[in-house]
């Protein structure tokens, strides 16, 4: 019997489920009042983690993946007081003080605490050396500050299909949308159709969109949300982006643009199976109108070890720029601060303003099938995988 | 054959249906280059005619009534460049420039131009001298600045049912909603199940909220919600307006308050009956949360010529304020700048994403009914009154 | 020698210098592994200290006043990661934990945790049972989250008489100019010259304001603000507000309106020395221009109970809300959330961009001279006193 | 004796000063009836004139120049009923209708009225084929909306030397600043030295910035700063930004960033000389720390006809994005809403919070000088040049 089973990184396309010792509230040798352990309930694969598992960002080999958490938790530190063992709580994927400027000014992405490289923390992703939440259990550190708890432990429990995207990509998305000042009768262009993207949709109408528009190259991602009556644009067909648009809208312009892909972007038509890094960002810069606004949730990254081109090996983009300074366009980068989000997106999925499963396409699995599932999301499924490492779910 | 039949004002309580000359693109002797002719296609009565009908707001004898108005423009100026005679249009209530300090920031319910006494101008109000639009034909100054063009004629007249409401409820009850900060989540308190308030729950929702309550102590208006799927509390039962939202949410507070009542407001329990003018504004400040904020859409005034209470009469109000500073509450108040939010309104109701008849009630009635509805309003109907001048409606 | 000597109430019009324990790291018998104690350098005399004193906000006897710290830090707890012993900080008036709902979203001035009987926490107030500040010693707990380190300890110490104000009223003042939407530009009317409204006439000058207009009915309060370049209006005279700004700015009313005196208000020209508690509040509501905005940083309270008159005893105000309304006013009420501001503050002042002492006439006494300090502050004296319970300062 | 004396462009590197028509109310055969005609007291020459002047931003033969443009209405359309000839005005740059939905919402530099090609439109620059205002008359549609009205002729005429600033560079540098979030307390990068690098200079001061910092390899315009009370950091020396930047402020970061540069960008170091037109921007991106904000009001175009790189010859830039993703930062491009702003800069220059002439360096000149002010600009001059086309001005 396993004890703290764990899907570790340890070379590009090369994961293994291995077990480890279950952590204690400590890091690099120190006690951690703040902190707590949490025995995981549902664990998701998410887009980024598909970066690593690619060789696309660079984490040490033993590293646990996974920062989509969501548990119990059944330890805590000396000035956690505000959690209690047992509470059920969304761990947002950020890990964050709420010490230091940042954190305090409600930028809990670009902590300046918790990472001695740089101001941003997140689990699984050797930002800050925090391991990963695709195991059994998971130290979560500044747990009253960061953590979600929710209200009632079986309303959380019957709902974790849909709380369990609290933890990111429903955030990430929303996040997008807020950046790209979606409110009520806004047309919104997103591009990509993966989960995050799925979010951003969802949170568009629950912020009043009139219009959301989705565009990828996979059909079967674009056939989910059709079906979940959003507008979609298959970008794999011939054909400008403009033109597309302006036949489900009248014009060729949207009021406001989310990037939902990040530096893995593919091209349009002939080139839709060829990386084309700059094609999701020079999408959305084209069709936002002027005065408009961007959300840019989909990940860049400072340096791509895996990149054939050489600017997106250093970091760097090719970026429309021009046309975007003549239209006045604001653009909003980053992380989403998942915390600002967690509790207004949870008081939506609890009085059922947001359905995620109609248009999530979710499929739980145990721990023991992530590998595989890793690679299942990677080939284009349109799942969203979640990982069921203690049993609380049902696999389906 | 009327030549242009409309209603105005006598004296408290009497009002008369007269046919007058049609207007002329002119105001005070000058003709205005900026202005329009509209031929009325709906106009509604709203809760702030009443308070003219029932001699609480002064208005001369033979002032025309309603600021509820859209149309068919049949007659432009020489400097109306971006519309067209037939052109179907939604007429904000406020009069507003679109070139003074206020209008240039987006505050044109604060027009410092239309009115010589204050700094507001209305239809039909004598705010400024403008007459109303329960008539057949209306004088609309700024055109190009003020009104809204739908932009397609068949589909602006099919959909008049819902259109005719950007006028002023639907961006009045929004505005309240937006003041008081509803976003994804809120749960949010709403004083007055009557028109406005009704628009205010519909805008709560569309803005994404997670519990509307609304409170009245009109049975017949919160059965019309509670069909809708709003949460409602009887304001005419007895205990405390606390205890019933805690009822609800399982908290005695809400994140956002609205008072959609305004200065003729009742008692609560046994004196739900009483005239008691500081009530609704009250319970909103009492139940909204430390660091809550308050919209105030509902209408107080400087001086209510028929309030029998020597406060209101001079336009204060005994406020619990000091319970308001230690929660920090925020407080928005006054007429809602219609033209910032009917265009995003517009987009919401030609996308289907708000059903404004599920909650309004509607009843069509030919413009000689209108004073009968006035009568009847004042009773306590829950029927939303729209007048059909013109005949381009079905009467219902 | 005293061992912690402090101020503390006893009766109204009643205060004591009386030796106390120096506290411990304990609230309520819990170890606080968050807290800190201090050392006090600087703790002043704050208007608000004056209603406990004057009998008008009841704190049980023996409670130590005072809640304008400023200190060193001696001890610390486990949990406290960013602070040392030795550093030198600022201390926030209000008590806060920094993670509850209200902390997390920028409003640590209604921090639902430390105190059980309302969401707002402050030292010297029995409002969570924190013993003050104006003593040689004082528990500061969550102080990661609360406290501002200075970066030097040499320069903090050398800039102490401009650096103690951050604590309160810098930000207290600044708070209601952010609440008010001064900018660059704007015209302000502050009610009050005592250091609360000279810090709001500071900070409105900080924030660009064109011109800083202060109202009072005390000359001396006047004589130091005009010194500094700033406009005065007297309100001892006869003439109405109105007229008096007009004289100024040639026209009758400002952009932004700023109430910085609070429930003890007098009224204007013959009854300047009579109590009217609603003159301060009225006055900036009737000043501020149409579509302005409020800043109401001066306090009320859910009763006053020396109050001679019947409202303000039970905490409501009879106020224009009327004319509030039909100007589509907004305002923000409650204490100043003084960590949202005081980093920037504290630039302002080590940049030299603000200066302090040129309008807040500083008087330095040791903590013996604090009872009369108190008593001739009440008389109506200009001078701010700060008490230097350790020997840090030279009294002046 | 000339009638409408105008400097227009004719080639590369070829301008002229040749004498045309007065202009009528008229644009393209139709009578405006909401145009004045503006007999021009200052018309200043821009950077962004520069640009045409060099060939690197296309005009038609024959066009007038110049967009800096302060006033007397000598004629008004019947439309026009705030202003009156004889008043003394300042002409925000761009061209606006101040009745498309971008204009009522505040975003009157993307205008959708004024220019066929795309939605925004300026004096001077072939952007819906307005001439420009360096001549002694000019046509200025839109006047009621559009025109800035000073309070006072002769105040205004006195003040001229700061007021001319209001048109465009004064504005333009503040937008530069509101974008980058700079307020109270904050330390802030500016990239460029020119005359809109000084106007965000001393807006940022405006702002309350705590520390303002300018970066150019100009020596001259450096010099000019310093004196004014700025850090500067020369460019063309060797070492990095951030140590540059480290050495001012301790740390090798700022709060907000501007890019007052452009497209025109040269390099750093040894590449002083050099043009690099990604430079200024990825200083202001490099240099900003996580979590905050970047103003663009240097000019980027959709294509750069006179530059050698392939690139910006088609409108891309080669950018840093993903070191910008990883610290969130918000970035807001185009052209500065002038009118958003020019009455609060006009209150503050009224008021003496601002003095621009303390690092503008202005010379006046007659116009029949101008052409060769254009070439003095040109080749690196820190003086700012006014034209004095009717002779109001004295000529320095």
């Amino acid at each position: 019997m396993s004890t703290n089973l764990s899907i570790t990184y340890t070379a590009p396309w090369k994961l293994e489920a291995v077990d480890l010792p279950i952590p204690k509230r400590e890091f690099r040798g120190k006690i951690l009042e703040h902190a707590v352990i949490v025995k995981v309930i549902a664990t998701n694969i998410c887009g980024s983690d598909q970066h690593i598992y690619r060789g696309r960002f660079d984490v040490p080999a033993g590293t646990v993946l996974g920062h989509e958490i969501t548990g119990e938790i059944i330890e805590i530190g000396r000035d956690v007081l505000h959690l209690a063992v047992g509470d059920i709580v969304s761990v947002p994927f950020n890990v964050s003080c709420g010490r230091c400027r940042n954190c305090k000014t409600q930028h809990p992405e670009v902590c300046e605490t918790v990472n001695d490289q740089a101001p941003l923390g997140a689990y699984g992703f050797d930002l800050g050396g925090w391991q990963g939440g695709q195991s059994q259990y998971c130290l979560v550190p500044y747990a009253d500050f960061a953590l979600l708890k929710f209200p009632d432990r079986d309303q959380a429990l019957d709902r974790m299909m849909d709380l369990a995207f609290l933890s990111d990509i429903l955030p990430t998305g929303y996040h997008g949308c807020v950046s790209a000042k979606v409110k009520p009768g806004s047309t919104v262009y997103i591009a990509g159709a993966g989960p995050v993207g799925r979010a951003a949709a969802m949170s568009a109408r629950l912020l009043g969109a009139s219009c959301v528009i989705i565009g990828d190259q996979n059909k079967e991602r674009l056939a989910v949300l059709k079906k979940g009556g959003y507008q979609t644009v298959d970008l794999s067909t011939s054909g400008s982006l403009k033109d597309k648009v302006d036949a489900i809208l009248g014009v060729p312009e949207v009021d406001c643009g989310v990037d939902a892909v990040g530096y893995e972007a593919h091209g349009h038509g002939e080139n839709a199976d060829t990386e084309l890094p700059e094609t999701a960002l020079n999408d959305v810069m084209d069709i936002t109108r002027a005065g408009g606004s961007i959300g840019i949730p989909g990940i860049y990254v400072g340096g791509d070890p895996g990149s054939k081109l050489p600017r997106p090996k250093k970091g760097t983009l090719d970026l429309i720029l021009g046309q975007v300074w003549v239209k006045s366009l604001t653009m909003t980068t980053g992380m989403a601060p998942v915390m600002n989000y967690s509790y207004d997106l949870m008081q939506a999925i609890l009085w059922n303003r947001i359905d995620v499963q109609s248009v999530m396409d979710i499929k739980v699995v145990p721990l023991t099938a992530g590998v595989d599932a890793y690679k299942t999301f990677s080939d284009g499924s349109p799942k969203k995988f979640v990982l069921n490492p203690n049993g609380y779910l049902k696999n389906s």
